[in-house]
């Protein structure tokens, strides 16, 4: 057997490994989607379709300048966890903001998303013992990490599939208490869940609903609260999630809710006790977004209609996508091979940046780009885009929306 | 039964959600280790005495002018994780510098320390198979949870506690793929680790080593590459993590080690690969303070000679504290309710901020004010310091260092 070590050395194949090379991309502020893309030393200008800065508001000037003052004023890190000298008025004050746009009693940051659904989880579904939790079979990876790590036992819904979410709660034990853990706007597929009937069921069997909007906050909903917002439902929901990395430009993550249940994760919550807490200068930025974008319809109507005029121009030229529900259009290639080149034409022959997702970020066989335009895109770089995405599909003869469509009317029939 | 939301309303006691009410501190750079504290609304000036911004770089004009012309250069966030458009050729060039420093063939960021060990130990105990871990008892919760996370047999030895290593070990199978986890400087007691046995041990045994020096990269050893890089054998250690949230004075994590390794954890790490990178701002920042403290010794210097002025003063004060191995020196109160009163009483009477430590930070019974002098502190606030903690330690009859040799020397005969 070899040592531990050894292994490392040469028990992992170069498959196995996927070497990724990560494009590096130098956003230039001021220029967004603009950036310059780095490749073996040489610099291209390329233009970023894959940002999940979809609001461009990490460049925007009050983000900016609230980030540079606040480090000017406080320092560069908080020096400390937010229990042990490392907690400023900018952690306090963007916590009371983030629940007063959520209409929830309280908040509480984490370090990111994925650390706030992780943490967060761990603890809500570890309590009390004998919780049973209902997740959609498409969550995010934090959320399954952080329902891994609360040993609660779990029932995987098919994707935003309400009958079976309903089967399941009429299978389990009605005094167990119960959980379910959903996302608003999907990641990778950017479809929407059906959340009254969901909210409709936790009412009827009793169980709290946790809700990840990480890719809907800010871009739906008076004052960009989300989707459970827009549906003029959000006060159906217990517990929302969110990020301060996507549509807030920054980075970081939170949960809102009730005061009792943020209570006791700010206690127990190990990813959330034991670490240091996000510099003052990023709640700063993080905050003067969330109040720009509570008064700003402007930069979520842009990304909106980005988002339509890219799926209209996408169906005429049968290129298949996900879905329509929102501003993630993910079209699906289906193979991996074939992914990566059409990412690295679109790259070379029009500096367009989208990366390949492959798996393990999605399944084998759904390879996509997942397309996402920001709302400082123009309607001319759409047009653009649609073309040389167009071009590609047909020179690499990647599977058109018609070939998917009659395909399946065979295997019905 | 109650629902699962009730619970959280009604099932937890006050006392076991110990609700803790976290010190609003406004650190005033250039002024470290200066802050304003804010109390129900009143602010007063105070000294901040358990920053583990322990060289104060969170200020320094370096660092602060790299994080304010990054982010006017590329904006707040980064915009993706790190294989989504996330890669700035800052993160490129930090992780080359931090190799470089410790002397590895590569590193990779995390978004905290917290997360390096969490996300990087979930893969590297968790591979290959079989693997046995040998994890010291006073390993950080983050360790702990990567350990855990990775599925793998864990040992635990006592603290520091080479022959039950050894011990360990030697009743380990011969063949089983061993991996040994420890601190260099321990966060709470502050004592060292014999970094040269265990080495020792690890060859014997064909362990790889994973050696967390959070407490000590920036502080110790040429260049400030740490505690092994001080005892000249910073290449018997296979894997070194780091934080850039306390010496370097900002936020995030990392790992340096072996190519292979890095880029297996780099491939399957969760936490690395489902969440969005560190800002490049934050990047420039932490590489402008690893550049600065490559090349200047005066904050180490600082530093050590605030730590063996304090440990001097308490010596002669009767104040016990738990080791003078390092920076962190911590007094012992060894009660919950005094250990709280005398936090409270530094910061009124004196204008001091020391966090009290109690569980689950600490066990119960070990109880202490963590202090952590810093490099911008004066020999006379140190001077200061060490009479306000005397003066409490009198007035609230704490056990001093003598009574507590005392008991012990009755308990042994
Ligand atoms: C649905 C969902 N939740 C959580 C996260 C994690 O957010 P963050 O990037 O802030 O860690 C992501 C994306 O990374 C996500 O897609
Ligand atoms: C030993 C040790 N490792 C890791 C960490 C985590 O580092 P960070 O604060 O960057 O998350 C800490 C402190 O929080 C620590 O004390």
């Amino acid at each position: 057997m070899p040592t531990h070590l050894e292994y490392f050395t040469h028990g992992i194949s170069e498959e196995e490994r996927r070497t990724r090379t990560f494009l590096e991309i130098g956003r230039r502020a001021g220029h967004f989607p603009r950036a310059v893309a780095r490749t073996d030393g040489s610099e291209s200008e390329v233009s970023v379709w894959c940002s999940n800065d979809y609001l461009s508001m990490g460049q925007h000037p009050v983000v900016v300048e609230a980030v540079r003052d606040t480090v000017a004023r406080f320092g560069a890190g908080s020096g400390g966890s937010r229990n042990i000298g490392g907690t400023n008025h900018r952690h306090v004050e963007l916590e009371r903001e983030l629940a007063d746009w959520h209409g929830m009693d309280a908040a509480l940051l984490f370090t990111s998303g994925y650390t706030a659904n992780d943490g967060a989880l761990s603890v809500i579904a570890g309590r009390p013992e004998g919780t049973v939790v209902f997740s959609d079979e498409r969550n995010h990876a934090s959320i399954i990490d952080g329902l891994r790590r609360s040993g609660a036992r779990k029932r995987i819904f098919r994707h935003n599939d309400v009958s079976h979410l309903a089967e399941l709660l009429a299978d389990t034990d009605p005094d167990a208490p119960k959980l379910i853990v959903l996302e608003s706007v999907y990641s990778m597929s950017g479809d929407v869940a059906p959340l009254a009937d969901i909210a409709d069921l936790a009412d009827q069997y009793g169980a709290t609903t946790f809700l990840d909007e990480v890719h809907a906050i800010g871009m739906y909903g008076p004052q960009g609260a989300g989707i459970a917002a827009r549906e003029g439902i959000a006060d159906r929901f217990d517990v929302v999630m969110g990020t301060l990395a996507k549509a807030l430009g920054t980075v970081g993550g939170y949960i809102a809710g009730p005061a009792d249940l943020i209570d006791t994760v700010r206690t127990f919550s190990r990813a959330f006790v034991f670490t240091t807490s996000l510099p003052p200068a990023i709640a700063a930025g993080a905050l003067a977004a969330v109040r720009h974008l509570r008064s700003s319809d402007a930069e979520r109507d842009r990304l909106a209609e980005n988002a339509r005029l890219l799926q209209r121009l996408l169906d005429e030229a049968d290129v298949p996508y996900l879905s329509a529900d929102s501003h993630i259009v993910s079209a699906l290639v289906g193979d991996d091979a074939l992914c990566k080149q059409a990412s690295n034409l679109l790259l070379d022959r029009h500096g367009i940046y989208v990366q390949a997702i492959n798996a393990p970020s999605v399944r084998l066989g759904e390879e996509l780009l997942r397309i996402a335009p920001s709302a400082t895109h123009t309607p001319a770089d759409v047009q653009k885009f649609a073309e040389a995405l167009a071009g590609i599909w047909r020179d690499l003869e990647i599977r058109t929306a018609s070939d998917r469509r009659d395909a399946a009317a065979k295997g019905a029939a």
